[in-house]
């Protein structure tokens, strides 16, 4: 990975002075036709080495550029509300949205190859990792964002040298203490694991380049021009991504699906109801202020036909919850902000704090089933959604967040009937709109995208619920139970 | 102020359970014309006592109205994000936008009369603090907010009661600690302070209502009924709020302005310009690097004429400062989430941690200047402007900002100048457009919303800088030159 790093580049003076301002033209005027374009937005990643003139770098950019367009987020320490939510949260944060230039300092890579490094990780860890960045930068391009990725390299040898060079200077012997020093005895295993890091995260669809640091006018014209060139195709680029040819997932030959199979009959009287909804009441309340619950959250997932009766089971679950303490973030239409970034972008936007609950009324599920059904989306970018999702919902819990997912359904002959009643009652019929009507028309369609969903994001950290809910009262009590055990089963009650 | 809430209030199981009913109805009815009307947020602030029944209100409105629709948040500890900024900013963070009620948990008022009763602040510290919230609140109002504020009392004979009798009973004992006789110890202080602060705070367009909170069917009653009452009043109310008919300031009678008094023909030659930016840069550096620094920010707002070279000021303010501790803010038109907020609220959002420097290429100042001249705003909103901008930049100094700002500006010829040559330049003509030849036909418009809004807003604690920016070289000097001095100043070197 690091060979041709190692081998000494360098631009002298006289060349550096004629291509410079050449490149900065080229870059602002890029920038520009970027920001005018508004149709994708650029992901600049630099890591690397100490000393390798990452920040000098960065500083060149912003001079070369319009910093007013450029969103340069540092990581550091995590703040605490960062640290209460997965490790990907504040680098979604710092998304750029399209048409600008982000530079995250210090992304994704950092944190993985650190602790692998420092021991607190294993190799399978590692490769986990990497594997999830994969991912992650997969689903960035894909979404259509322009990612690049820089890595500034030292060899030992220079390393040294520069920490040599650096504490005999009396201007600039501040700037090496102890802490260099220990970090050079690293200098191997850093190699080594960040060596391996960089391989397996390097993709066809966002490779990396390793920058020798050595030289700044080399490392500044090498990071320059791969920007410029990367842009200039990119905006030059009008054609339209090829939708990939993957054939959706059949239906069963046999017409026999998870909807049809299901047993709309159970029910439960009124009495027993009203007894069994205290006591969940009571029983979810007492779970969620256990004290074990303050390094866990919950994020409940509520999908269903139209008029299944999600708004009555969100109602009563929250009502058995301290009001201090939950949200429910009912999903409609994305805002004009939303739609510069990623799908994914305006759920993480929600993600509770430890200790609290989020209840989506609707969610990223959109995208396989409203979004599939009426093209809203391509088939590429449906069908690729069901990756993106699980792995999304593997950082949740990862994170300590307990994730269910309710689908709430009701037969034809229900829904109908419920559709006639809102439309006769006076406080429901602004609840009915001629949409309903027709998405009723489509359902062979929903069935369909239903099912596939079902079978392909029914994760063992992420199961769905199929809530038949004919009968509203069962379909509350069964809601009630699945979070409640869920949470018991987390907390090892 | 207590009086009326200590004479014993109480509903009836009958006569509760007779209203109760209609009055959800009511209430959810009214909730979903709100959110299609989209035409103003609700804000509900609950404050009291402890044992008062504020969670359980909040809990019942939960319940009687859609969850989904209602953004509650409850304020514990401040987060280290939250810490760093302006004690307002978690409470920006938490505006309701139009069409949504937003349920604020102990707000704005909590802080001040804990400090007040626990001793680390004195009386005009309580006097100051209510002030700044009663602009706070008229600010909301103005901008079409519907606010509701309860307070929940229980006289000291109540409160004690309910400790012995909590204390009394096996199944509640454990609610009652050490913490809550201790707090009883100061229940005086309390009554007193908060009876202060409340009548302080106490408008005519956001009074308090007190509620008894010893009989749960009348605090349920009364504040269902509240909040009915105002809701119904407002969404019914089709007027126009009459513009306020305050005269704007008049020009002086000899026509001598501050723009017309200033001195064009400072200039600093190439060579001087570039020792002195030299300088300026490694003396800004070196500024933001101080560890002094970590406990401030910088807001630098650059507003000014069209082509008076902000952008290039900025550009070169920014080459002398670390690109991982900055970020420039371009303001533009609001986005729809934008706009949906009180108009400073897409401010809020961009302020900096400590430690860190913000640049606002235009800022607030938009609505005194731009929405003024262009009548996107009325005039008695425009008006009331300079309070509310006064009063958000003493926040942010006084939570450790060092705010400076620029009004850059060239003389008609040489604008004229400047925008022949952009329209010229193959790399330029895209920065001029026709709004810029007609802004200019419109100058003694914005000369005069100029020079107003430099009188009523060049305060102490934020002073304007107004930069001749005819000789570019000379006008960014000046402003490095402005920002290392109030640095400078600010760390007390």
């Amino acid at each position: 990975m690091f060979e041709t790093a190692e081998i000494g580049h360098r631009i002298d003076k006289a060349g550096y002075e004629q291509e410079e301002p050449l490149l900065r033209v080229r870059l602002l005027n890029l920038q520009y036709a970027l920001l005018r374009a508004k149709k994708f937005p650029v992901i600049i990643i630099i890591g690397g080495v100490d000393g390798a003139g990452k920040g000098e770098t960065l500083h060149i950019l912003h001079t070369w550029m319009d910093p007013r367009n450029i969103l340069t987020t540092a990581f550091g320490e995590p703040s605490d509300e960062e640290r209460d939510r997965p490790r990907m949260w504040r680098y979604w944060r710092a998304l750029p949205p399209k048409g600008r230039i982000g530079i995250l300092f210090g992304a994704w890579h950092t944190g993985p190859i650190q602790d692998r490094v420092m021991g607190s990780s294993d190799d399978a860890d590692l490769f986990r990792a990497t594997q999830r960045i994969v991912n992650h930068e997969r689903m960035l391009v894909d979404e259509g964002a322009l990612l690049l990725k820089f890595w500034f390299h030292l060899s030992k040898k220079a390393q040294k040298k520069r920490l040599h060079a650096l504490e005999k200077d009396p201007q600039t012997r501040w700037r090496i203490t102890e802490t260099d020093w220990e970090r050079f005895k690293h200098y191997d295993k850093f190699r080594a694991v960040s060596e391996r890091a960089l391989r397996d995260t390097s993709t066809g669809h966002a490779p990396w380049t390793i920058v020798d640091g050595t030289d700044p006018h080399f490392r500044y014209i090498t990071v320059g021009r791969a920007i410029a060139d990367a842009l200039e195709r990119r905006l030059a680029d009008d054609t339209v991504p090829p939708v990939q040819p993957v054939p959706p997932p059949e239906p069963p030959a046999d017409g026999r699906t998870l909807l049809s199979a299901l047993d709309y009959s159970q029910k439960l009287d009124h009495k027993d109801y009203e007894k069994a909804l205290e006591h969940e009441q009571g029983r979810l309340s007492l779970l969620t202020r256990h004290k074990k619950f303050t390094t866990r959250s919950v994020i409940a997932v509520f999908e269903g036909v139209d008029a299944a009766g999600k708004g009555g089971a969100i109602r009563r679950l929250v009502s058995g919850l301290d009001a201090r303490r939950y949200s429910v973030i009912p999903i409609a239409a994305p805002t004009e902000e939303e739609r510069a970034q990623p799908y994914l972008w305006r759920f993480w936007r929600h993600l509770p704090r430890l200790g609290r609950v989020t209840v989506f009324d609707r969610s990223w599920y959109g995208r396989v089933l409203v979004e599939r059904v009426e093209g809203f989306c391509a088939e590429a970018e449906w069908m690729r959604a069901y990756g993106e999702i699980n792995d999304f919902e593997e950082q949740l819990t990862e994170a300590g967040a307990i994730l269910v997912k309710f689908w709430m359904t009701v037969t034809p002959a229900e829904q109908l009937a419920r559709f006639q009643a809102r439309e006769k009652s006076p406080f429901k019929n602004f609840k009915i709109t001629p949409k309903d009507w027709r998405n009723r028309e489509k359902a062979p369609l929903y069935d369909r995208a239903i099912c596939d969903m079902i079978d392909q994001t029914n994760t063992r950290h992420a199961p769905w619920t199929i809530v038949p809910a004919n009968d509203k009262h069962f379909a509350r009590i069964t809601v009630f139970q699945t979070v409640s055990c869920a949470i018991e089963e987390a907390l090892g009650r």
